[in-house]
Formats: C-alpha cells, structure tokens, sequence
C-alpha cells in the first residue's frame, strides 16, 4: 500500500529526470495518480513505465511548445508538439473552459499528442467552474468494427462531467468496447476464461480465450455483435476518432500511433501523433446556475431511488464507484501489484533513485 | 407502394387540418417521410396517425411561438410552445448553425416540444452548409437502468452527421438501447422470440419473450448486461437526457411525457414537454473545409476496404443502409404495411378526406 503523497513525489521526480518543467511534471503527476485513486489501475502508475520508454524512443517530448494553430471564438485546433497526453489536456481544458466563459461554449481538438491517461480527470476540471466537461481520445487500432476482421479503432473512451449542487456531480467515463484490455489482462493473469462479447480471435470469431487479442484477434464494439448492435459501438469509437484526429489533422483509424514502445510508427502517417477532442459548457450558457444545479440533485436522487432488481444492489449513478474508491485510497492509500511495484523500480534505477523514494 | 409525392400531399394536407401553417406543414411533412425513405420505417408516416391524436388531445399547438428564451453567442435554450417536434427541430437546426456561422459552433436544448420524428434527419440539415449536425432527444420512458427494475429512460437516439468531399457523408444515428421497440413489434407480429439481451420482464429478468415490455418488463441499454457494459449505454442515454430536458427545463427521466395520447401526462411534471439537444460546427471551424473532407474520404474509405470476416459482407460506413433504401425508395417508391394504411385512412376520414388524396 503506498500513500498518494508517495506516489507524487516519485512521477513528479520521473517527470522531471525526463526533462519537463517542475509545473508540467506536477501536472502530469496528478492526472497520473487520479486514476489509482479512482480505481482506474490500468491508466495510472501502471503506465508510468510506458511513458518513460515513448521518451527514451524520442516520442515524447519533455519541453512542448503546445499552441493554438487555428481558432474561433468557441472553437481551437491545438498542437501538443509530441509532449505529454497527461500535460496536453489540462492545459488545452483550460482553452475551452476560457472560450466557454467569453462564448458559451468551448471546443478544442488537439493533434500531435500522446496518451493522455483518464479521460475523466479531463473532463471533471470544468467541474469547478460551473460547466460541464467533455474529453475523448483516440487510441492505438485494437478494436474490428461491426463485419471486419481487422484492428480499426482504440478503446476510444469518451467522458462527460455534469455538476450538480448538494449532489456528487454526474461523472461518466466509459471506453466505447464492451470490455476494456486491462479487464482481458486480468483475466489472462488469473487464467480464465472472457465472457462471450468481448473479444474475436484472428479469423473474426467470437472468442472466450482471454489472450485472443494477443493472437491477432480484436476487442469487440460496445453492444458485441451485430445482433445486439455492435454497429451502435462503432459508430461511438468512430465519431470519437473523427471528432479527436479528423478535426485536428492527427493520424486517424488504423493510423494511431501505438501506446507501446516497441511497436513501430506507421511509415504513412496521415497525421501528426495522436489526437484528442475537449469540450466545455457553461452551465448558465443554458439556465441560471441554481435552477440547473437543483434539477441535476432531482434527477440524480430519483435514479438512485429507481426500483432495484434485487435489494443488494441499488441502481448507481455515473461516477460512483470510481467515487467510492478515491474516499477509501485517501485514507487508506493506493495498492500495487507485484508487477506494477517491478515496473517502477526499474524506472527509479533508470534515474539513478529508489522506488518509493 | 405509395410515392414520395403520394405521401407528400397526404401529410401536408393533414397538418394543414390540423391548423398549421403551409410552410410548417411541409416541413413537418418532409421531416415525416425522411424517416420512410430510409428505411426507418417506425418513424415516418407510420407516426403519422400518433401525432394525430396528441393534437386532438390538446398536447400539440398547430401554432407555436417557437423562441430563443435564454442565449449566448454559441448557445440557445428553446422554448417550443408545445408545436409539432417535426417543427421545432429543424427551426432550432437553423438557430444552431446561424451561430456556429458567427462563433464556430452553435449549441441549443429545446423544451415544451414533442416527438421529432428521425434524429438523423435534423443532424444531416448541417451537411448542406459544411457544418458537422448533432441531434438528440429524450423520450418516453422504457428502458431500466442496469440494476433497475423500473423504466426510467427513454430509447434517447443521438445522430452526428459529418461532410465528405468524394464519399457520402458519415451519419450515425441509433437509439442508446441494444434494440428499439419497434423490432420488437415486429417479432411479436411474426410469434418469433427477441434475441437475448434486447429485453427483460417485469421482475427484471432477461427475457426472450418479444412481448415482455407489453407485459411491464423494459427495453435495456447498449450493451445489454452488466457483464457486457449495459451501464455504458445506460451513461449514454443518460447523457441525451440531462444535455435535452435538465440544459433546457424539460420533463427529464420517468417524467418525459408519452408518446401514446391514451397514456397520461405525469401529475407531478418536473419541466415542461418533451427536451432535444442539437449542435452544429463549422467544419472550418477546425480546419480548411477542402483538407477536412479530403481527410475524411480517407477515413471512410479506408474502412470500407478493412479485411471483413466473411467475404459477402463488406464493412458498412454510418448511414450506408439508410443511403441503400433512399436510393431504391426514389425510383421505386415507398412500401407500408397494411395496419399503417388502415391507420391513414383512419386519418383521411377524420378528416372529410381519402388516402391517398
């Protein structure tokens, strides 16, 4: 069990060993850590190994210039200069969140990016301010669409913050595949079978071999086939690709960069790095704070209170259980496994320090 | 099989009757049978005899003072005076994009409104001025949440709908749910069971029975269990419920009021009517129109030409079905079923008139 505090002193000394400025290393370091506390494992420290390999191959970039390239006054295309997803995103939320208070609303996609972790931290920044955050990215090809054999689309996941006023905000991040490749991972580890609907083997049949992915097969769309609307899915990841690389000019569909280092660039590029999509709305672009805020505490109690199936399990709203587990991993820290506490001591000796420190 | 002219002046004259102006009526008309042309059989003239009866209810105002009631430069709420959804929709359409044409993108949620025919329809409106259209509605409640006995959502569809330069353009428009009601309706005709996953009982159970919603059960959410992300599609259909009727002051979740005039209004309305959301952005908003569409007949074609499973079916594009119908529908003409010409000439004779005209 580690201590947040453990954990933020550590990536923000890795951040800062591969070159990026104590502010930028700090804000990586956060949108880090805010998946393990929200129970996220796959996207937090976990990855910290992965980042330090895409800087070691020189795909990241520690120094950005992140800029504006095109605008309007509700509208911005940025250009992540290869740094950071986990410094990208915060700084271009601030984009729209700005754009949002002069105009409204505020949009934002970015292109020449890299992975930028939780999609939900994003999101939740304009949380703060009144308005409701959106966030997606695209994703390395891992997923066939509706009829295709072939790896097309990432994981592509899609968040949208909605606050509300004595009520927890409504907080939904969800990949738009039935099954997230961390859950497939597990899985494989403990040596069990997937349910039917997650995942195809490399001649497009529907699979319960948790490693079918490995083999050349592909996760499947949200809905899992074409008879419960696994067209619906991909239609989802596909607007996620085209909102995040098409609007920005970054490397589309099967052309995403690959989160792993030792996967090879595509040598036809159609774009540059990976993209993003940002979006924030001002509450009272719409109604007045208030009014708004009361009727999100209306809708939200009256789901909870939606009659349940079977009395242990009441209906949940959007964001808590990645809520129930940040209230837990404050008090009681942030556990690792063996092999993510492996990971890590091999990047504090890369730098010539200890894991924890 | 009937002409699209046939349908045309029978619709038109109908709504006349019904006290709107020539110029709505035909909007609504057009609206109308968009649905039938493309094959979404359920939401074209087949409605024709349900809007009908909300009018003679007194839940439809022939005439409607539609107006902006609240506003910023990249935003609108719309009041709908309670008109046709056939009308309001396609006027908040023109409000969204005459404000993406000043700040790049324009944002709307619309209540006091009814049922808005096919969302697909209203989001393929902005491909005419190189806008990318968003359309989304709430609706009456049918579908329980995952863990939830009671039907708290309606089938809430989203379209996004995006312009090509060389390809047709890429329009997804599909209910959040695994199934819509309407393919049900159409099982229980034929005495076939419903897949799994498209519906549970009254008790919440999982059923096969294509009548169990008839019988208290409710349609369920993308995905269709918990096991294969149901809440992802019980996030999604949220989303289109709050952005519709809590950005706007609509009747939001169990309160959306029902289609059917013979099912009441709720006693306890939280907002006024039926909510929609629509958006539109310019694609230049982003980047130059010409390099934006080039990029997206790469995108399209390239995943028309992924390696399928099997080779008699290709991978389909969003909105290549539809486009498949309306083609045939043009030069052939539209087929309906006899229960639905039974209904229209329920139509005409309420109104001194015969069907077709």
């Amino acid at each position: 069990m580690f201590s947040y505090k453990q954990l933020q002193d550590f990536c923000i000394s890795v951040f800062q060993e591969m070159g990026c400025p104590i502010e930028e290393a700090e804000m990586a370091a956060k949108v880090l850590i805010s998946a393990d506390l929200r129970g996220v494992d796959s996207h937090g420290v976990a990855r910290l190994i992965g980042y330090v390999r895409l800087w070691k191959n020189g795909r990241i970039n520690p120094t950005p210039n992140i800029k504006i390239v095109h605008e309007t006054p509700s509208t911005a295309v940025v250009d992540g200069d290869a740094g950071l997803g986990l410094v990208v995103a915060p700084k271009t939320m601030e984009i729209v969140m700005d754009k949002a208070d002069n105009v409204g609303t505020g949009w934002a996609s970015v292109k020449n990016s890299n992975h930028y972790g939780i999609a939900g931290h994003h999101a939740m920044m304009a949380l703060e301010r009144d308005m409701i955050g959106m966030s997606m990215t695209n994703a390395s090809p891992l997923v066939a669409p509706t009829f295709a054999k072939e790896r097309m689309l990432g994981t592509n996941p899609i968040a949208v913050a909605i606050p509300a006023n004595e009520q927890p905000p409504f907080v939904a991040d969800f990949a738009t595949t039935t099954a997230a490749n961390g859950k497939l991972e597990i899985l494989q580890r403990k040596q069990e079978e997937a349910p039917t609907g997650w995942v195809q083997d490399a001649d497009g049949n529907q699979s319960v071999d948790a490693s079918a992915l490995k083999g050349g097969g592909a996760l499947l769309p949200l809905g899992s086939d074409r008879v419960r609307s696994s067209h619906k899915g991909y239609c989802l990841g596909s607007i996620v690709d085209i909102f995040s690389a098409v609007f920005s000019g970054a490397n589309f569909g099967p052309w995403a960069p690959p989160f792993v280092s030792f996967l090879p660039l595509h040598p036809n590029p159609v774009g540059e790095g990976l993209g993003h999509f940002f979006g924030a709305m001002r509450v009272d672009a719409f109604r007045p704070a208030d009014e708004f805020k009361a009727d999100m505490d209306t809708w939200i109690s009256r789901f909870r209170e939606a009659e349940p199936v079977s009395p242990d399990q009441k209906v949940l709203i959007p964001g808590d259980p990645e809520r129930e587990f940040e209230k837990i991993r404050k008090l009681e820290g942030i556990p690792l496994l063996d092999p993510v506490i492996k990971d890590l001591e091999e990047v504090a000796a890369e730098f010539g320090m200890k894991f924890p420190l």
